[in-house]
Protein backbone atom coordinates (compact mmCIF):
# COMPACT_ATOMS: atom_id res chain seq x y z
CA UNK A 1 0.00 0.00 0.00
CA UNK A 2 0.84 3.72 -0.61
CA UNK A 3 -0.29 6.05 2.31
CA UNK A 4 0.42 9.88 1.97
CA UNK A 5 -1.18 12.82 3.65
CA UNK A 6 -2.60 15.64 1.43
CA UNK A 7 -3.59 18.86 1.86
CA UNK A 8 -2.29 22.18 4.11
CA UNK A 9 0.82 22.18 6.13
CA UNK A 10 -0.13 21.29 9.97
CA UNK A 11 -4.11 20.12 8.68
CA UNK A 12 -3.00 17.03 6.28
CA UNK A 13 -5.79 14.35 5.95
CA UNK A 14 -4.66 11.05 6.04
CA UNK A 15 -5.42 9.07 2.25
CA UNK A 16 -4.36 5.83 0.54
CA UNK A 17 -3.27 5.36 -2.83
CA UNK A 18 -4.88 2.41 -4.94
CA UNK A 19 -2.74 0.64 -7.63
CA UNK A 20 -4.53 2.10 -9.85
CA UNK A 21 -3.58 5.53 -8.43
CA UNK A 22 -6.95 6.48 -7.50
CA UNK A 23 -7.06 8.22 -3.92
CA UNK A 24 -9.19 7.11 -1.14
CA UNK A 25 -9.38 8.97 2.39
CA UNK A 26 -8.67 7.41 5.88
CA UNK A 27 -10.48 10.02 7.90
CA UNK A 28 -12.73 7.25 8.97
CA UNK A 29 -10.16 5.09 9.79
CA UNK A 30 -7.31 7.44 11.45
CA UNK A 31 -7.30 11.16 12.19
CA UNK A 32 -3.79 10.60 11.31
CA UNK A 33 -0.54 8.62 9.99
CA UNK A 34 1.03 8.57 13.23
CA UNK A 35 2.95 6.22 15.90
CA UNK A 36 -0.38 5.54 17.19
CA UNK A 37 -1.97 4.21 13.57
CA UNK A 38 1.02 2.50 12.57
CA UNK A 39 1.49 0.41 15.96
CA UNK A 40 -2.05 -0.26 16.34
CA UNK A 41 -4.10 -2.92 13.83
CA UNK A 42 -4.50 0.52 11.08
CA UNK A 43 -2.88 -0.75 8.38
CA UNK A 44 -4.76 -4.07 8.16
CA UNK A 45 -7.98 -1.93 8.79
CA UNK A 46 -6.79 0.34 5.62
CA UNK A 47 -5.76 -3.09 3.18
CA UNK A 48 -9.72 -4.55 4.46
CA UNK A 49 -11.52 -1.35 4.02
CA UNK A 50 -9.36 -0.85 0.62
CA UNK A 51 -10.44 -4.14 -0.75
CA UNK A 52 -13.92 -4.36 0.30
CA UNK A 53 -14.13 -0.65 -1.40
CA UNK A 54 -15.67 0.71 1.45
CA UNK A 55 -13.27 3.73 1.29
CA UNK A 56 -14.96 7.01 0.06
CA UNK A 57 -12.89 8.40 -2.89
CA UNK A 58 -11.10 11.85 -2.77
CA UNK A 59 -12.30 13.59 -6.00
CA UNK A 60 -9.34 14.08 -8.74
CA UNK A 61 -8.02 17.96 -7.93
CA UNK A 62 -4.49 19.66 -7.35
CA UNK A 63 -3.75 19.02 -3.59
CA UNK A 64 -0.10 19.67 -1.60
CA UNK A 65 0.96 16.47 -0.13
CA UNK A 66 2.79 16.48 2.98
CA UNK A 67 5.27 14.16 5.27
CA UNK A 68 3.18 10.69 5.05
CA UNK A 69 4.02 10.79 8.70
CA UNK A 70 3.02 13.18 11.28
CA UNK A 71 5.88 14.94 13.08
CA UNK A 72 7.89 11.78 14.33
CA UNK A 73 9.23 11.49 17.87
CA UNK A 74 12.93 11.63 16.37
CA UNK A 75 14.48 11.59 12.56
CA UNK A 76 17.53 9.25 12.95
CA UNK A 77 20.60 9.73 10.33
CA UNK A 78 23.32 7.52 9.50
CA UNK A 79 26.48 9.14 8.16
CA UNK A 80 28.66 8.05 5.71
CA UNK A 81 27.11 4.75 5.13
CA UNK A 82 28.00 4.55 1.21
CA UNK A 83 31.81 4.08 0.84
CA UNK A 84 31.84 6.52 -2.18
CA UNK A 85 29.69 9.31 -0.96
CA UNK A 86 32.19 8.63 2.04
CA UNK A 87 35.47 8.63 -0.14
CA UNK A 88 33.58 12.18 -1.57
CA UNK A 89 33.68 13.61 1.93
CA UNK A 90 37.13 13.31 2.67
CA UNK A 91 36.52 10.26 5.53
CA UNK A 92 37.15 6.81 5.82
CA UNK A 93 34.59 4.27 5.51
CA UNK A 94 33.23 3.76 8.95
CA UNK A 95 33.40 0.46 11.36
CA UNK A 96 30.36 1.00 12.80
CA UNK A 97 27.33 2.98 11.71
CA UNK A 98 27.67 6.71 11.96
CA UNK A 99 24.70 8.24 13.94
CA UNK A 100 23.46 11.75 14.23
CA UNK A 101 20.10 13.02 14.84
CA UNK A 102 17.87 16.29 12.69
CA UNK A 103 15.27 18.27 14.55
CA UNK A 104 11.85 16.61 13.55
CA UNK A 105 10.29 20.45 13.18
CA UNK A 106 12.43 19.84 9.37
CA UNK A 107 9.28 17.36 8.26
CA UNK A 108 7.94 19.20 4.63
CA UNK A 109 6.14 17.77 2.11
CA UNK A 110 7.61 16.09 -1.09
CA UNK A 111 7.09 19.17 -2.99
CA UNK A 112 7.52 22.01 -0.48
CA UNK A 113 10.16 24.80 -0.94
CA UNK A 114 13.31 24.13 0.82
CA UNK A 115 14.68 27.04 2.28
CA UNK A 116 18.47 28.23 1.94
CA UNK A 117 19.14 29.74 5.78
CA UNK A 118 20.21 33.20 6.49
CA UNK A 119 24.24 33.25 6.07
CA UNK A 120 24.10 29.76 3.86
CA UNK A 121 26.63 29.15 1.17
CA UNK A 122 26.78 25.83 1.25
CA UNK A 123 23.48 23.94 0.83
CA UNK A 124 23.43 20.60 -0.04
CA UNK A 125 21.11 17.82 -0.60
CA UNK A 126 21.11 13.95 0.18
CA UNK A 127 18.75 11.86 -1.62
CA UNK A 128 18.31 8.68 1.48
CA UNK A 129 15.94 5.78 1.82
CA UNK A 130 14.05 6.36 4.83
CA UNK A 131 12.88 3.52 6.68
CA UNK A 132 9.22 4.25 9.04
CA UNK A 133 9.14 2.37 12.35
CA UNK A 134 5.92 0.81 13.39
CA UNK A 135 6.67 -0.86 16.75
CA UNK A 136 8.68 -0.31 19.92
CA UNK A 137 12.32 -1.33 18.88
CA UNK A 138 14.32 -2.09 22.00
CA UNK A 139 17.37 -4.07 22.36
CA UNK A 140 16.47 -6.10 19.39
CA UNK A 141 18.55 -9.63 19.71
CA UNK A 142 19.06 -9.68 16.23
CA UNK A 143 19.13 -7.94 12.62
CA UNK A 144 16.36 -10.54 11.92
CA UNK A 145 14.41 -9.02 13.92
CA UNK A 146 14.31 -5.37 12.50
CA UNK A 147 11.64 -6.04 9.88
CA UNK A 148 9.07 -6.54 12.84
CA UNK A 149 9.44 -3.66 13.72
CA UNK A 150 9.51 -1.31 9.87
CA UNK A 151 6.29 -0.30 8.83
CA UNK A 152 7.57 0.76 5.71
CA UNK A 153 10.11 2.79 3.63
CA UNK A 154 9.61 6.28 1.98
CA UNK A 155 12.04 9.37 -0.01
CA UNK A 156 13.98 11.73 2.23
CA UNK A 157 15.75 14.16 1.32
CA UNK A 158 18.41 15.17 3.62
CA UNK A 159 19.18 18.71 3.39
CA UNK A 160 22.54 19.89 4.79
CA UNK A 161 24.41 22.91 5.21
CA UNK A 162 27.92 21.62 5.04
CA UNK A 163 29.17 24.92 6.20
CA UNK A 164 27.07 25.05 9.56
CA UNK A 165 27.99 21.09 9.82
CA UNK A 166 31.59 20.67 9.27
CA UNK A 167 33.43 24.29 10.03
CA UNK A 168 31.63 25.55 12.89
CA UNK A 169 32.91 23.81 15.57
CA UNK A 170 31.62 20.44 17.06
CA UNK A 171 28.41 17.82 15.97
CA UNK A 172 26.99 17.38 12.42
CA UNK A 173 23.12 18.32 13.78
CA UNK A 174 24.31 22.18 13.68
CA UNK A 175 23.71 21.56 9.66
CA UNK A 176 20.69 19.04 9.40
CA UNK A 177 18.46 20.68 11.33
CA UNK A 178 17.30 23.86 9.74
CA UNK A 179 14.18 24.78 8.70
CA UNK A 180 12.53 23.02 5.87
CA UNK A 181 15.26 20.78 5.76
CA UNK A 182 13.78 17.52 5.44
CA UNK A 183 11.10 16.84 2.73
CA UNK A 184 9.67 13.35 2.62
CA UNK A 185 7.24 11.19 0.98
CA UNK A 186 4.89 11.02 -1.37
CA UNK A 187 4.10 8.06 0.01
CA UNK A 188 4.95 5.42 3.00
CA UNK A 189 5.25 2.22 0.95
CA UNK A 190 4.59 -0.88 3.02
CA UNK A 191 7.06 -3.67 2.72
CA UNK A 192 5.03 -6.41 1.21
CA UNK A 193 5.57 -3.23 -1.74
CA UNK A 194 8.42 -2.41 -1.71
CA UNK A 195 10.42 -5.56 -2.03
CA UNK A 196 13.78 -5.92 -1.18
CA UNK A 197 15.01 -2.62 0.81
CA UNK A 198 18.63 -3.37 -0.60
CA UNK A 199 17.32 -3.00 -4.29
CA UNK A 200 16.51 -0.17 -4.85
CA UNK A 201 17.54 3.28 -7.08
CA UNK A 202 18.59 6.61 -5.61
CA UNK A 203 18.86 9.14 -8.09
CA UNK A 204 18.77 13.23 -7.84
CA UNK A 205 18.60 15.91 -10.33
CA UNK A 206 19.44 19.47 -9.66
CA UNK A 207 17.90 21.60 -12.36
CA UNK A 208 17.50 18.59 -14.51
CA UNK A 209 20.85 17.36 -14.33
CA UNK A 210 21.61 13.43 -12.63
CA UNK A 211 23.81 14.18 -10.27
CA UNK A 212 23.38 11.73 -7.68
CA UNK A 213 22.39 7.96 -9.52
CA UNK A 214 23.16 5.70 -6.65
CA UNK A 215 22.00 1.93 -5.51
CA UNK A 216 20.74 0.71 -1.92
CA UNK A 217 22.79 -2.56 -2.63
CA UNK A 218 25.74 -0.23 -1.87
CA UNK A 219 24.96 0.75 1.46
CA UNK A 220 27.54 -0.67 4.11
CA UNK A 221 25.03 -0.95 6.71
CA UNK A 222 21.85 -2.06 5.43
CA UNK A 223 18.09 -1.59 6.44
CA UNK A 224 17.85 -4.04 9.52
CA UNK A 225 21.40 -3.93 10.44
CA UNK A 226 20.54 -0.33 11.42
CA UNK A 227 17.59 -0.79 13.18
CA UNK A 228 19.22 -3.72 15.00
CA UNK A 229 22.04 -1.29 15.76
CA UNK A 230 20.20 1.56 16.85
CA UNK A 231 17.86 -0.33 19.33
CA UNK A 232 20.90 -0.93 21.14
CA UNK A 233 21.65 2.54 21.60
CA UNK A 234 18.26 4.46 22.16
CA UNK A 235 14.73 3.03 22.03
CA UNK A 236 13.05 3.17 18.50
CA UNK A 237 9.29 4.23 18.58
CA UNK A 238 6.11 3.69 16.21
CA UNK A 239 6.39 6.50 13.86
CA UNK A 240 9.86 7.42 14.34
CA UNK A 241 12.15 7.82 11.08
CA UNK A 242 15.21 6.73 10.13
CA UNK A 243 17.20 8.26 7.00
CA UNK A 244 19.40 5.36 5.52
CA UNK A 245 22.49 7.62 4.34
CA UNK A 246 23.56 9.13 0.98
CA UNK A 247 25.63 7.73 -1.89
CA UNK A 248 27.97 10.03 -3.77
CA UNK A 249 26.85 12.98 -5.95
CA UNK A 250 26.23 15.53 -3.76
CA UNK A 251 27.85 19.35 -3.90
CA UNK A 252 30.23 18.92 -1.21
CA UNK A 253 31.94 16.01 -3.48
CA UNK A 254 31.39 17.65 -7.08
CA UNK A 255 33.71 19.29 -8.85
CA UNK A 256 33.43 23.42 -8.09
CA UNK A 257 31.27 22.39 -5.34
CA UNK A 258 28.33 23.89 -6.87
CA UNK A 259 26.03 24.49 -3.28
CA UNK A 260 22.11 24.93 -4.00
CA UNK A 261 21.05 28.95 -5.00
CA UNK A 262 17.17 30.39 -4.38
CA UNK A 263 15.67 28.94 -7.63
CA UNK A 264 16.95 26.22 -8.09
CA UNK A 265 15.32 22.90 -8.64
CA UNK A 266 15.98 19.30 -6.76
CA UNK A 267 13.95 16.53 -7.77
CA UNK A 268 15.00 13.19 -5.41
CA UNK A 269 13.69 9.73 -5.97
CA UNK A 270 13.72 6.96 -4.20
CA UNK A 271 12.87 3.80 -6.63
CA UNK A 272 8.94 2.47 -6.32
CA UNK A 273 9.03 4.86 -3.53
CA UNK A 274 8.03 8.21 -5.45
CA UNK A 275 9.48 11.35 -6.82
CA UNK A 276 9.56 14.57 -4.68
CA UNK A 277 10.19 18.33 -6.19
CA UNK A 278 11.59 21.25 -4.02
CA UNK A 279 12.82 24.51 -5.40
CA UNK A 280 14.98 26.16 -3.46
CA UNK A 281 13.84 29.68 -1.91
CA UNK A 282 15.43 32.32 1.10
CA UNK A 283 14.76 31.96 4.52
CA UNK B 1 5.53 29.98 40.04
CA UNK B 2 6.65 25.92 39.98
CA UNK B 3 5.30 24.06 37.55
CA UNK B 4 5.20 20.02 37.94
CA UNK B 5 3.41 17.45 36.79
CA UNK B 6 2.62 14.13 39.06
CA UNK B 7 1.02 11.01 38.77
CA UNK B 8 1.95 7.78 37.09
CA UNK B 9 4.78 7.70 33.90
CA UNK B 10 2.65 8.89 30.62
CA UNK B 11 -0.43 9.58 33.23
CA UNK B 12 1.16 12.44 34.66
CA UNK B 13 -0.82 15.75 35.56
CA UNK B 14 -0.32 19.23 35.76
CA UNK B 15 0.22 20.96 39.20
CA UNK B 16 1.26 23.94 40.83
CA UNK B 17 3.07 24.40 44.35
CA UNK B 18 1.98 27.70 46.09
CA UNK B 19 5.34 29.13 48.03
CA UNK B 20 4.11 27.72 50.97
CA UNK B 21 4.59 24.12 49.24
CA UNK B 22 0.84 23.09 49.03
CA UNK B 23 0.49 21.11 45.90
CA UNK B 24 -2.91 22.48 43.49
CA UNK B 25 -4.47 20.80 40.44
CA UNK B 26 -4.24 21.93 37.24
CA UNK B 27 -6.24 19.68 34.83
CA UNK B 28 -9.14 22.58 35.71
CA UNK B 29 -7.05 24.55 33.83
CA UNK B 30 -4.79 22.42 30.91
CA UNK B 31 -4.62 18.72 30.50
CA UNK B 32 -1.06 18.75 30.50
CA UNK B 33 2.66 21.56 30.69
CA UNK B 34 3.52 21.35 27.40
CA UNK B 35 3.60 23.67 24.03
CA UNK B 36 0.09 24.70 23.50
CA UNK B 37 0.24 25.51 27.61
CA UNK B 38 3.11 27.93 27.56
CA UNK B 39 3.09 29.67 24.23
CA UNK B 40 -0.71 30.55 25.03
CA UNK B 41 -2.40 32.06 28.29
CA UNK B 42 -1.90 29.17 30.41
CA UNK B 43 0.96 30.69 32.80
CA UNK B 44 -1.05 34.03 33.13
CA UNK B 45 -4.47 31.66 33.89
CA UNK B 46 -2.77 29.56 36.50
CA UNK B 47 -0.84 33.07 38.31
CA UNK B 48 -4.35 34.59 38.15
CA UNK B 49 -6.37 31.15 39.85
CA UNK B 50 -3.24 30.47 42.28
CA UNK B 51 -4.05 34.35 43.30
CA UNK B 52 -7.97 34.22 43.70
CA UNK B 53 -7.71 30.69 45.55
CA UNK B 54 -9.81 28.85 42.64
CA UNK B 55 -7.59 25.58 42.46
CA UNK B 56 -8.11 22.19 43.87
CA UNK B 57 -6.02 21.45 46.48
CA UNK B 58 -4.46 18.16 45.86
CA UNK B 59 -3.86 15.90 49.30
CA UNK B 60 -1.04 15.23 51.17
CA UNK B 61 0.01 11.99 50.08
CA UNK B 62 3.43 10.90 48.18
CA UNK B 63 3.05 11.05 44.75
CA UNK B 64 5.97 10.40 41.58
CA UNK B 65 6.72 13.68 40.31
CA UNK B 66 7.17 13.39 36.36
CA UNK B 67 9.12 15.52 34.10
CA UNK B 68 7.48 19.19 34.64
CA UNK B 69 7.28 18.96 30.65
CA UNK B 70 5.78 16.84 28.38
CA UNK B 71 7.43 14.97 25.91
CA UNK B 72 9.19 18.15 24.20
CA UNK B 73 9.41 17.98 20.14
CA UNK B 74 13.54 18.46 20.61
CA UNK B 75 15.78 17.91 23.31
CA UNK B 76 18.91 20.27 22.45
CA UNK B 77 22.19 20.24 24.08
CA UNK B 78 25.40 22.20 24.31
CA UNK B 79 28.61 20.52 24.79
CA UNK B 80 31.45 21.75 26.43
CA UNK B 81 29.92 24.69 27.91
CA UNK B 82 32.29 25.46 31.07
CA UNK B 83 35.69 25.75 30.91
CA UNK B 84 37.00 23.66 33.93
CA UNK B 85 34.66 20.64 32.08
CA UNK B 86 36.35 21.53 28.73
CA UNK B 87 39.85 20.80 30.19
CA UNK B 88 38.58 17.81 32.40
CA UNK B 89 37.58 16.33 28.69
CA UNK B 90 40.81 17.04 27.38
CA UNK B 91 39.11 19.41 24.76
CA UNK B 92 39.91 23.07 23.92
CA UNK B 93 37.11 25.80 25.10
CA UNK B 94 35.19 25.96 22.47
CA UNK B 95 34.94 29.41 19.73
CA UNK B 96 31.08 29.00 19.57
CA UNK B 97 28.44 26.76 20.85
CA UNK B 98 28.29 22.69 20.32
CA UNK B 99 25.13 21.70 19.96
CA UNK B 100 24.01 18.09 19.98
CA UNK B 101 20.16 16.57 20.71
CA UNK B 102 19.13 13.67 22.73
CA UNK B 103 16.63 11.45 21.74
CA UNK B 104 13.20 13.24 23.55
CA UNK B 105 11.79 9.73 24.58
CA UNK B 106 15.38 9.91 27.34
CA UNK B 107 12.95 12.69 29.65
CA UNK B 108 11.92 10.82 33.00
CA UNK B 109 10.92 12.21 36.33
CA UNK B 110 13.81 13.88 38.53
CA UNK B 111 13.53 10.58 41.20
CA UNK B 112 13.03 7.86 38.68
CA UNK B 113 15.26 5.12 38.16
CA UNK B 114 18.25 5.83 35.94
CA UNK B 115 19.02 2.39 33.62
CA UNK B 116 22.19 1.20 32.82
CA UNK B 117 22.38 0.35 28.79
CA UNK B 118 23.63 -2.99 28.69
CA UNK B 119 27.01 -3.45 27.27
CA UNK B 120 27.63 -0.23 29.33
CA UNK B 121 30.90 0.03 31.71
CA UNK B 122 31.70 4.23 31.39
CA UNK B 123 27.82 5.64 32.62
CA UNK B 124 28.40 9.04 33.36
CA UNK B 125 26.24 12.30 35.58
CA UNK B 126 25.87 15.41 34.19
CA UNK B 127 23.83 18.18 36.26
CA UNK B 128 22.90 21.12 34.01
CA UNK B 129 20.35 23.94 34.14
CA UNK B 130 17.32 23.40 31.16
CA UNK B 131 15.97 26.17 29.29
CA UNK B 132 12.17 25.47 28.12
CA UNK B 133 11.22 27.48 25.61
CA UNK B 134 7.53 28.98 25.51
CA UNK B 135 7.30 30.49 22.35
CA UNK B 136 8.65 30.05 18.54
CA UNK B 137 12.57 31.11 18.34
CA UNK B 138 13.42 31.94 14.49
CA UNK B 139 16.23 33.76 13.60
CA UNK B 140 16.40 36.23 16.69
CA UNK B 141 18.22 39.50 15.99
CA UNK B 142 20.17 39.44 19.08
CA UNK B 143 20.47 37.36 22.32
CA UNK B 144 18.52 40.35 24.24
CA UNK B 145 15.42 39.05 22.42
CA UNK B 146 15.82 35.14 24.54
CA UNK B 147 14.24 36.51 27.22
CA UNK B 148 10.66 36.55 25.64
CA UNK B 149 11.03 33.43 24.14
CA UNK B 150 11.91 31.27 27.73
CA UNK B 151 8.93 29.74 29.59
CA UNK B 152 11.11 28.76 32.43
CA UNK B 153 14.05 26.66 34.26
CA UNK B 154 14.30 23.42 35.20
CA UNK B 155 17.20 20.62 36.31
CA UNK B 156 18.28 18.11 34.34
CA UNK B 157 21.03 15.35 34.42
CA UNK B 158 22.11 14.56 31.10
CA UNK B 159 23.23 10.95 31.79
CA UNK B 160 26.00 10.03 29.31
CA UNK B 161 27.54 6.70 28.11
CA UNK B 162 31.14 8.00 27.30
CA UNK B 163 32.22 4.90 25.08
CA UNK B 164 29.16 4.92 23.34
CA UNK B 165 29.75 9.01 22.86
CA UNK B 166 33.18 8.84 21.98
CA UNK B 167 34.91 5.83 21.19
CA UNK B 168 32.32 3.97 19.08
CA UNK B 169 32.44 6.33 15.55
CA UNK B 170 31.07 9.83 14.61
CA UNK B 171 28.73 11.59 16.61
CA UNK B 172 28.09 11.96 20.40
CA UNK B 173 23.98 11.42 19.94
CA UNK B 174 25.03 8.11 20.54
CA UNK B 175 25.90 8.24 24.02
CA UNK B 176 23.37 9.92 24.90
CA UNK B 177 19.96 9.01 23.70
CA UNK B 178 19.91 5.97 25.49
CA UNK B 179 16.65 4.96 27.44
CA UNK B 180 15.97 7.15 30.79
CA UNK B 181 18.71 9.14 30.08
CA UNK B 182 17.20 12.60 30.74
CA UNK B 183 15.77 12.83 34.29
CA UNK B 184 14.48 16.63 34.45
CA UNK B 185 12.37 18.66 37.38
CA UNK B 186 11.20 18.33 39.69
CA UNK B 187 9.58 21.91 38.75
CA UNK B 188 9.07 23.95 35.60
CA UNK B 189 10.19 27.22 37.72
CA UNK B 190 9.31 30.46 35.84
CA UNK B 191 11.56 33.68 34.88
CA UNK B 192 10.24 36.28 37.29
CA UNK B 193 10.94 33.26 40.22
CA UNK B 194 14.40 32.08 39.09
CA UNK B 195 16.22 35.85 38.81
CA UNK B 196 19.81 36.04 36.97
CA UNK B 197 20.03 32.54 34.67
CA UNK B 198 23.68 32.97 35.63
CA UNK B 199 23.35 33.16 39.36
CA UNK B 200 22.96 29.62 40.13
CA UNK B 201 24.87 26.89 42.04
CA UNK B 202 24.73 23.53 40.27
CA UNK B 203 26.12 19.88 42.30
CA UNK B 204 25.94 16.49 41.87
CA UNK B 205 26.14 13.58 44.77
CA UNK B 206 27.43 10.58 44.18
CA UNK B 207 26.62 8.06 47.23
CA UNK B 208 26.44 10.78 49.24
CA UNK B 209 29.86 12.33 48.10
CA UNK B 210 30.08 15.93 46.16
CA UNK B 211 31.21 15.53 42.48
CA UNK B 212 30.00 18.22 40.84
CA UNK B 213 30.29 21.97 42.46
CA UNK B 214 29.72 24.44 39.88
CA UNK B 215 28.19 27.98 39.22
CA UNK B 216 26.14 28.88 36.16
CA UNK B 217 28.16 32.44 36.21
CA UNK B 218 31.03 30.45 35.14
CA UNK B 219 29.17 29.40 31.20
CA UNK B 220 31.36 29.97 28.28
CA UNK B 221 27.95 30.73 26.56
CA UNK B 222 24.96 32.00 28.50
CA UNK B 223 21.88 31.78 28.33
CA UNK B 224 20.32 34.06 26.53
CA UNK B 225 23.23 33.67 23.85
CA UNK B 226 22.73 29.76 23.03
CA UNK B 227 18.66 30.45 22.92
CA UNK B 228 19.76 33.13 20.24
CA UNK B 229 22.41 31.38 18.50
CA UNK B 230 20.60 28.18 18.49
CA UNK B 231 17.31 30.21 16.71
CA UNK B 232 20.02 30.70 13.74
CA UNK B 233 20.15 27.21 13.22
CA UNK B 234 16.49 25.63 14.03
CA UNK B 235 13.65 26.64 14.90
CA UNK B 236 12.78 26.37 18.49
CA UNK B 237 9.29 25.23 19.31
CA UNK B 238 7.62 25.81 22.48
CA UNK B 239 8.03 22.72 24.97
CA UNK B 240 11.28 22.50 23.36
CA UNK B 241 14.18 21.85 26.15
CA UNK B 242 17.84 23.23 26.29
CA UNK B 243 20.54 21.83 28.64
CA UNK B 244 22.67 24.10 28.89
CA UNK B 245 26.19 22.29 29.50
CA UNK B 246 27.45 20.53 32.51
CA UNK B 247 30.83 21.72 35.31
CA UNK B 248 33.71 20.04 35.80
CA UNK B 249 33.75 16.65 38.09
CA UNK B 250 31.39 14.05 35.63
CA UNK B 251 33.48 10.91 36.70
CA UNK B 252 35.32 11.04 33.24
CA UNK B 253 37.29 13.98 34.39
CA UNK B 254 37.82 12.62 38.10
CA UNK B 255 40.77 10.08 39.10
CA UNK B 256 40.31 6.92 38.38
CA UNK B 257 36.99 7.72 36.31
CA UNK B 258 34.41 5.95 38.51
CA UNK B 259 31.33 5.41 36.46
CA UNK B 260 28.63 4.65 37.59
CA UNK B 261 27.29 1.12 38.52
CA UNK B 262 23.83 -0.20 39.26
CA UNK B 263 22.52 0.53 43.09
CA UNK B 264 24.22 3.67 42.85
CA UNK B 265 22.69 6.83 44.21
CA UNK B 266 22.95 10.51 41.86
CA UNK B 267 21.75 13.87 43.61
CA UNK B 268 21.13 16.23 41.38
CA UNK B 269 20.48 20.17 41.86
CA UNK B 270 20.36 23.13 40.31
CA UNK B 271 19.74 26.63 43.00
CA UNK B 272 16.41 27.36 43.54
CA UNK B 273 14.92 24.60 40.96
CA UNK B 274 14.98 21.53 43.24
CA UNK B 275 16.88 18.71 43.85
CA UNK B 276 16.67 15.25 41.96
CA UNK B 277 17.32 11.81 43.33
CA UNK B 278 18.21 8.64 41.11
CA UNK B 279 19.43 5.51 41.80
CA UNK B 280 20.65 3.00 39.18
CA UNK B 281 19.41 0.44 37.54
CA UNK B 282 20.66 -2.11 34.61
CA UNK B 283 18.90 -2.00 30.90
Amino acid sequence: MRLLRVGPHGAERPAVLDPDGSLFDLTGITTDIDGAFLSGDGLERTRDALAAGTLPRLADEPRRVGAPVARPGKIVCVGLNYADHAAESGAEPPAEPVIFFKASNTLVGPDDEVLIPRGSTKTDYEVELAVVIGRTARYLDSPDEAAGVIAGYSTCNDVSEREFQLERGGQWVKGKSCETFNPMGPWLVTPDEVGDPQDLALRTWVNGELVQDGHSGNMIFGVHHIVWYLSRFMVLDPGDVINTGTPAGVALGRPGQPYLRPGDVMEVEVGGLGRQRQTLGAA
